[in-house]
Formats: C-alpha cells, sequence, structure tokens
C-alpha cells in the first residue's frame, strides 16, 4: 500500500508541477507579457489545463484510490497518510464529474475575459466585459449543474475555495454581523469625523517602493524567495517550493493603495511560504483555504499594518522618508487617518468597518446571477443600486463600480465571501494569539514580528491543507468560524478613534 | 489521412505548447526567478520534459506516421504536407531512441549546471562548474552512442542544431576559411591601429536601455511582442505566436556589449516573430535552423549595425544622447573603434575578423571532450593553451576563459559552431540581396529597414523550419553554406578600414 500511495503520490507531484508552470504562465501575463502574446498564451495554459485534467481524472489515478479509500479506514484519520489519501480521493471525485471540454473551455473563456476585463475597466466600459461575462455565468449555470444535488448551488462554487463549508454557514454569519457592522458605521457616522487629506498628497513612486522592498523584509517575507512586481491587480500566487511572487500597483498621489496591498500581499506569501517542505506536492500541502489565506493577508494588513503599535515603532522612519508629506502631521492623527471610516467605492481600498459590506453585496450579485434573477446585462444598474443600499454612495463609472475586481473575469465566482471570512478568522486568530504572547504590542513596536510568525506557523502554516477550514479554525480557537471576535475588535478600535 | 494528419498536428501543438511553458520558466530562470526557488524550477522543468517526451514518442504517434509517412510518399516532397510528416517523423526517430529517464537527467543535470555555472562564473572558480560538466560530457557520450552508426560521434550532437548537415561538411568550410582570416588578422596588425579607447568611457545604463529600445524598435522589433530584459547571457526565446523575448546585459563602461548585443537578439526577434502563423506549432513552424538564426541575428548586429552607412545615418543621434562621451568624436573615427580587430578573450565581444577563430577553437575543444581525448579536469588549461595558439592571448580567469559561455551548462554540446555557420550566411544572404535591392546602403543610411526585413521574411522566415539548412541557404544563394562571401565582405570592409 505504501507504493500505491507512492504512486498516487508522483501523480499528484507532476500535477503540482504543471500548475507552478500555470502559476508562472499567469504571473507573466500579468505583468511582463507583451499584448501580442495573448492568443497564444491563452493555448498553452488551455493545453496544460487539458493535460492537468487528464492526468488527474485517469482511471489509474481512480483505481489507486479505489485500494487506498479502504486502506485508510484502519489508518488515524488525522494523520497524514489519511488525510493525503481523503484529499486526492475528494479532488478526483469533484474533477471527474467535469468533462475534460468543459475545462478547456473555461481556460479559453477566462483567458479572453481577462484581456477583455482589463481594457473594459480602462476604458471603463461595461459593455466590452459583458459578452465575456455572460458566458463566465452561463458556465458557471452549467458547472452547479453537474453537481446536483446539492442544499444551495452556490454551494458548488463556494466549495471550490472553502471545503466543505456550506452557503448557509456563510449567510449565518454575515447575518449575525450585518446588523452589528451597520450599526457601528451608522454610530461613527454621527461623531467627529477623520481628516486624511494628507494621505492625497504626491508620494513619488520610487520611495514608496523601497519604503515597501524595506519593510516586506522586515515583516519577514524573504526576498531570496519573493520578488514584488506592478500588476492591474496586486495578488500573490506561488510558482514553487521556496518562490512566491506578490504583485503590487503604484499611485502617486496617495499614499493608501500601495502600502497596504503590499503588506497584505506579503501575508499571503508568508503563509505560502510557510508551508513545510515534508508534505511538497502531495495533497495536504497548500494552505487551507482561501479565507485561511485572507486571514493571513488581513491579519498582517490590518490588525498589524493599521494598529497603533506598529505605527509608533515605524512612524518616525516614515516620516524621514516623507519631510515635507508627514513632517507636521502627528502619530495620532496619521493613526487615524489611515484608519478612516467612510463608505467607499473601491473594495480593495474599503476601510475594516464597512470592507465586509462589500463582500455581502458580492454574495447577493452572484447567487443572483447564478440563480438568474440578475441578469448580465443588468449589472452595472443592480451593482450601483446596491451598493448605494449598502453604502449610500454611488459610482461615478463602472471602472470604481462593476468592473473593479479581477475576479469574475478570471471565472473566480464564489470566492468573495472567503475575504470576509477571512476578516473575522483574523480577528479570532489575533485574540488567540494575545493569550500566549500577552506583549505583542510591544514586540511589534519594536519591529519584531518573528514570534508573531512563528505563532501563525505552528498553528496554521504547518498543516498546510491537512484540514478543511471549519476544522483549523476549530482546532486552533475552539470554534467554528464566528464574527464575535471581529465585532469586539471593531468595536474596541474604532470606539477609540472615533469616541464611541 | 487528412484526419490523420490533423491528429498527428494536434499532438504537435501540444508538445509546442509545453515547449513554450518551458521557454518561459527558462526565461523566468534567467531573468526574474528568486534564488530560492531554483530547486523547485528544475522539478517543474524535469516533469513537462518528461510529460512532452512521452507525449512525443507516444506510440500512437509512431502509427500516425507509418501510415503518413507512406502517404506522403505521392504527395510534391516540397508541400508543407510532405514536409510535415517528414520533419515528424525525423524528429519521432530521434526522440524514440532516447530512453525517458536520460531525458528527464539531462533536465536535472544541466538546471543544476545552470546555476553552477552562474556561480562559478561570479566567483571565477571553474572547480565549481567542474563536476557538472563532468555531468555533461558524461552524458552527451551517452547520449551519442545511442545513436550509432554515425559517420563522425559529434554529428549527433551537430543534427541536433542543423539538421541534416555533417561534421565534416564544418570542418571543411573552416578549413577553407581559417588561412583566410588568418592572413587577414596578420595583415592588419602590421598596419597603424584603430583607437577605440573612447568607447571605454561611462555610459549611463539608464541611457543605454532609452537608446537601445528606440533603436530595436526602429529595426522592425515591435515592442509589442517582445520585450528586453537584463541576463548574465543575451539570448532570444520564443514563448509563444507574437512573443518573442530579449535579454541583454549591461555594463557601464563600455558602450559595445549591450549596442550590438541588443541588436544581435533582435536579429534572432525578428525572424522569430516573422515566421508565418500559418503553421504555427506544426513541425515546419520555427526557425531553419540555429546557423540560419544566427544569419539574422549576426547580419542585423554587423552587416547593419557595423556598418557606414548605419553609422552616417544614426551617429548625429547618438551624438546627441553622449554629447561629452562622443562630441568630439568623428564619425570615422567611431566607425573604425567599433571595427576594431583586435584579438580578445571574449567570443560575444569579439571583431567580424577573429569571431570565427573562437568557434573553430570550441569546435576542437568539443570534439576532444567527446571523444575523449580532453579531459573535464584539464579544461582550464587546454582552453588557455588553445587560445593562445588561435589568437595569441591567454585569459587572465576562467571567467572570461572557459567559463564565459553559458552553453554547456545548458547541455548545448554541439552548437558553437553554428555561429561561425552564420557569419558565412549572412555575408552571402547580403550579396545575394543586394542584386535585388541595390540601394540598400541609401537606405539604411536613411534608417529605413522595411524592405531588408522583408527581403529576409520572403527568402527565409516564410518557409519556417520547412526546409534543412544546407536546402534553403542553396535555394536562395544557389549554393551551399560556403565562406567565399564572407571572406569577400571581411577583405572589403577590413581592406578599407586598414588600408590593406
Amino acid at each position: 500500500m505504501k507504493k500505491k500511495l507512492k504512486e498516487l503520490n508522483d501523480i499528484t507531484a507532476e500535477l503540482y508541477d504543471i500548475g507552478f508552470a500555470q502559476s508562472l504562465l499567469g504571473w507573466d501575463r500579468e505583468t511582463y507579457m507583451p499584448v501580442g502574446g495573448a492568443e497564444a498564451r491563452g493555448q498553452v495554459v488551455a493545453t496544460l489545463g487539458k493535460i492537468s485534467h487528464k492526468k488527474a481524472t485517469s482511471p489509474k489515478v481512480g483505481k489507486l484510490l479505489d485500494e487506498l479509500v479502504k486502506y485508510a479506514e484502519d489508518l488515524d484519520p488525522d494523520s497524514d497518510e489519511a488525510r493525503i489519501i481523503k484529499n486526492s480521493k475528494r479532488g478526483y471525485d469533484q474533477r471527474t464529474k467535469v468533462p475534460p471540454e468543459m475545462v478547456a473551455e473555461r481556460i479559453m473563456i477566462t483567458n479572453a475575459a481577462s484581456m477583455g476585463w482589463r481594457e473594459a475597466r480602462e476604458k471603463s466600459d461595461y459593455s466590452i466585459f459583458q459578452p465575456h461575462m455572460e458566458k463566465i455565468v452561463n458556465f458557471a449555470q452549467r458547472f452547479v449543474d453537474i453537481f446536483q444535488p446539492y442544499d444551495h448551488p452556490y454551494d458548488v462554487l463556494f466549495d471550490l475555495y472553502e471545503p466543505d463549508m456550506k452557503t448557509a454557514d456563510v449567510i449565518k454569519v454575515f447575518e449575525d454581523i450585518r446588523p452589528k457592522q451597520v450599526a457601528l458605521i451608522k454610530a461613527i457616522a454621527e461623531k467627529q469625523q477623520v481628516e486624511d487629506k494628507f494621505l492625497h498628497q504626491k508620494f513619488p513612486i520610487e520611495t514608496q517602493k523601497k519604503i515597501g522592498a524595506e519593510l516586506i523584509a522586515a515583516l519577514g517575507y524573504d526576498p531570496k524567495n519573493g520578488r514584488q512586481d506592478v500588476a492591474a491587480h496586486p495578488f500573490s500566487t506561488t510558482i514553487g517550493y521556496g518562490d512566491n511572487r506578490i504583485t503590487v500597483r503604484f499611485d502617486e498621489n496617495f499614499f493608501n493603495p500601495y502600502m497596504f496591498a503590499a503588506m497584505h500581499e506579503t501575508g499571503h506569501a508568508m503563509y505560502s511560504l510557510g508551508i513545510p517542505k515534508d508534505n511538497y506536492r502531495t495533497a495536504i500541502y497548500g494552505s487551507c483555504s482561501s479565507a485561511l489565506q485572507e486571514s493571513q493577508s488581513r491579519l498582517w494588513e490590518n490588525l498589524v499594518g493599521r494598529s497603533k503599535p506598529f505605527w509608533e515603532g515605524y512612524y518616525p522612519k516614515l516620516q524621514e522618508y516623507y519631510p515635507t508629506q508627514f513632517g507636521n502631521v502627528s502619530l495620532d492623527e496619521f493613526y487615524k487617518a489611515i484608519n478612516i471610516v467612510k463608505p467607499s467605492l473601491i473594495r480593495v481600498e474599503a476601510d475594516e468597518a464597512t470592507y465586509n459590506l462589500h463582500i455581502m453585496l458580492r454574495l447577493e450579485v452572484e447567487v443572483g446571477l447564478l440563480d438568474g434573477s440578475i441578469k448580465v446585462k443588468d449589472l452595472p444598474e443592480m451593482w450601483n443600486s446596491k451598493i448605494n443600499e449598502y453604502l449610500g454612495i454611488t459610482p461615478p463609472n463602472d471602472s470604481v463600480g462593476v468592473l473593479q475586481d479581477i475576479h469574475w473575469s478570471m471565472g473566480l465566482m464564489g470566492y468573495f465571501p472567503s475575504y470576509a471570512l477571512g476578516n473575522l478568522i483574523s480577528a479570532s486568530l489575533w485574540e488567540k494569539m494575545l493569550l500566549d504572547l500577552p506583549d505583542m504590542d510591544d514586540q511589534i513596536r519594536n519591529g519584531k514580528y518573528s514570534n508573531l510568525l512563528g505563532w501563525m506557523n505552528d498553528k496554521i502554516y504547518v498543516h498546510g491543507s491537512k484540514f478543511f477550514p471549519q476544522e483549523l479554525v476549530e482546532k486552533i480557537t475552539g470554534e467554528k468560524i464566528i464574527g464575535d471576535a471581529f465585532i469586539r475588535y471593531l468595536n474596541k478600535k474604532f470606539g477609540e478613534i472615533y469616541n464611541l
């Protein structure tokens, strides 16, 4: 049986390698690929996708799994071996249900859609993206159909990012936190507002880059194992063991977008790089789920990067870099400004108090698209009306409205809820971490992040994808994913900032 | 049979796509990959190589070819179909002889060797590279053995780059030109020498980059279809239709290395980009051979880039970019300086009169390594003694001696002769082109390169890899590859410069 398991692992290793090649092809498409290479790139990605799918769904894998699943019945269900077999079986069952033509179709659709989205977003012209989006939604509907029966059609998509979680789970959590966040936002709106206009000045890109490179290395992202490049949308991607790269974008006239995206993506990168080599290229390698990934990115972006202790330590240095911009801005003013709560249009730039509302909107829209109650052609109108309902503001154009996110163009429907869940998990982890490392504020103030990283490593990274997200969160915090810690965190932080 | 041919072409298309993914993995390794990703990168490349080899050598392909080869007997032997079948059969026969383990072994060896070479070259320490080179030579010997019988063991390697050519062909040509080049060099040495010290000044890298980017676009290398990045060794690589990239390196204290490498690599890129889309991803797509590729790179680097008319047109602009460096240097002085003939250590920086001697040396060394008459451990000594014999100079260290070229580390034994053949072909093509476009000097002087590019396109690019190199050269010039035109070119050009 050891031999059979090795055979399975060898095939999984090849699938990982093909996946890493695809990651590089994807990274390159977003960073350095000349535009004239787009069509050929689509074919290369489609070919690799086809080869990968064929290999992953081969009868040989099915036969190996039939035997290994029986063998696993006598193993400790939490052993690496048992989990490798369980995850492999799960993946095999999911993939064998999808016909190879649909796999190739998905790649061709999303490749064209990515280019279409980029152009549509640049020109703020939804009509360029609409035909792509029609295909994406139609594909998602056909994809979901394959997996009948289900409790909720959205489950099929959501489960791709949060294994074993249900739409009902996330709706329940959202229903719990929504009124609490709305109440907080309302209370804040009635108070003296925060001034942040000094964040909107000229910040030379070269200086931003320099600060960022220094800072992300200080957090623990080793340049030997990564790099930052410019792309339209910040992301983090693993190209192989020891190589996780982030992308960022610069705004010369606004301090926040680069700085916090860099810390956000660094959180992803450190998680990915922290997954141990022992089980490299097996079915328990990789991160637990998108929400767990987001818990790390949001933790470094917000619980560290937007915290008072962090800036108590780092602000004097920042002032040296930006003497004219921040020389006359006190630490307190700066801290409040980067934590301003103000309903805004762009999800990735939203403050912590309103962020989850952006996600709730997207969940509603995606569910509506999937069940046909929202038509693709009506999307901009629907978007604008919903964001008005949620946040009381209206996008001046689709570029900062329905076209702002890359996800749909990549076929990532079902992904958005993970962002909000990540926020919730990050706060739950933080409360738990403070019990073990009560002087964390001091450590952060002194620029010492290694214990924090070590804690995350021991609790999360070390497990790779061995556990499902609800299992892992429960294992660490004693409870499944809930919003309590996050709401406590918001109320405390913004209570202080806004004198609530 | 059309259906069978389509089946074959579909498989070839997938092989191309895997190859393009590998090209990107290779490009990235030399340009942007963080060092920590090296080991994983080796595995990815090996996995893709294994998949590609398995697909290319599958019994299915063998069976298709058996039938198609018979079918091709009744086709016009110069038709696309017949040539696709012929080239496919040739490739299949070559590949099926090599066991899959050796394919994987080659990738692992060369991946490690590339890293080893880089370090050895940086530290100028041959001992770091020696164990890698032992493996490479040992591998080459075993590889050659598989293809017995042969006229000459080196034929097996040489044929990988120059299909259907023999070592005897290249030795014959080299024996013809060697005394003529030696006589020319000797005659030059006895004359008043050229002054080139103004080429060794400070040239800010940003300015070099700017000039280069402008210039290569003006030559006809569309930035929509390519890019230039920095790597230890300049190269050109095709990542897919419409995406051919070059790499360059900068020397802030010497004008030549970047400028002429950029034009050289641009020649490669324009050839690759000019191959028509019609037969994309079939066995007659791609360039004819390495020598034909080099004929293009050397043509743009030397017959254009080091010509009097080119600088008559471009030198005033260059002087504007470098007023302090070249303000007081006349066109004539500049032209002579960039054409200085002076035995030197680095092949890629060698002048046109001595360049081929560098190749002859390498051919001797490679043949000696292959037949065991030269031992890997003795390579630096052997190299230094031979370069002294050929050029009368001795490398001060191995970095500028035996370690200067990346080729062996990539497993490219048998490749070097193509460079010299490329020089010969470039001059033969030029003579032929002048019959059709007698005012080419004027066109170049006026910065008009489109007719020249168009001529190369019609004669060479359009054929892809349909013909073998000797066939194609004969088709264009009426003769197989010979050195006559090249020697005429050298004698005329340097006769004028050195008043011979």
